[in-house]
């Protein structure tokens, strides 16, 4: 089998995504750290060597290697039960990913970063005055995340996918960036749900 | 075949994406128009039978409803050769969709929206604060394409893929939002490469 290893910060959710992914799927990670606050993702070290676009996780098979968190976990669980065969499902589950990229993690992870990590009052003027928006983004994304649970397990297809481990990752710890998830139970029913599944791991694991 | 509805506004380059998937797959597409201007896809009619996160494209696939441009793509093209077989190959593609999602359309295609159809004398005093950013940030992302395109013809496998129509879509008219592609050469001619695929079509057809 390939080697793995994951260039990874341990705070960050979208790295969790991938050893969450290998661990359901029973595959071996080496693990390298990085701080991203920091500044070891914008060495010209890691630029040349891990991803010129400075960002962890990279997921590195072998000597090729793969950055964005989704796509690693795509690599990891392609033909696994963890991505359904069925060809509406499968785009569907894309779809969610999508949706956790573009509407939820810029809003919820970022908020979770900056109060959390960061801290509120180191923030640039300019990172203030955008967090009303990404509060007001991050509350529709999981509320209409809520909506969809309402009367289903999992996001698509009746069972675990890749779709509730992209949304997972930084979903479950959305308190640490200000988001109350009383407001939403069936997203923290399904929170439960995915925390039962065998081989599952915390994200400080 | 299934009956193919695809929900869009004609002047967003998400939707253009869908449109060129279909015309170089040969797939025939219905098509029904919502202006993002007027705010047709926020009535509750769009919300509740449409799509509940109030965006196009929205892919209808005889009675089923598939959100987000790239899984749309991904849903039309799986099983094509605009999908690499291999597994690396595979999701290095999906690597370059989760990048153009997070990292270039929301600066590159917000600011042609802003710049080229909302106006820039109309935008807000939050979103002008935002364009400084958004234009380093699309520049970035252009630069990254560039410097990966210097020695490749497209961006997966040597072969046109999914990666490519979803780069293309803003890349192509992302001086309507201020970027000049002078500067990227090797993105040039990767454009000169697409438009030259049977069965293209433009953004306008």
């Amino acid at each position: 089998m390939e080697k793995l290893i994951l260039h990874e910060d341990a705070i960050s959710g979208n790295c969790y995504k991938i050893r969450l992914t290998a661990a359901l799927l029973g595959l071996p990670l080496e693990r390298r750290q990085y701080s991203v606050l920091k500044g070891e993702t914008r060495t010209p070290a890691f630029l040349s060597d891990v991803n010129a676009n400075g960002r962890i996780p990279v997921l590195q098979i072998e000597d090729r290697f793969l950055p964005e968190s989704n796509a690693a976990c795509w690599w990891l669980a392609s033909r696994s039960p963890l991505v359904p065969d069925d060809r509406f499902d499968q785009a569907d589950m894309l779809r969610w990913m999508f949706f956790e990229q573009y509407n939820h993690e810029p809003n919820v992870a970022t908020l979770r970063f900056w109060k959390a990590y960061v801290g509120f009052d180191k923030l640039t003027e300019a990172q203030r005055a955008l967090v009303p928006g990404k509060q007001a983004a991050g509350e529709a994304a999981l509320a209409l995340m809520d909506e969809h649970l309402g009367d289903r397990r999992f996001f698509v297809g009746g069972r675990l996918s890749l779709a509730d481990i992209a949304l997972y990752a930084y979903t479950h710890v959305a308190e640490e960036g200000g988001f109350s998830l009383a407001r939403w139970p069936a997203v923290q029913q399904w929170c439960a749900a995915i925390a039962e599944a065998p081989g599952y791991i915390g994200i400080d694991a």
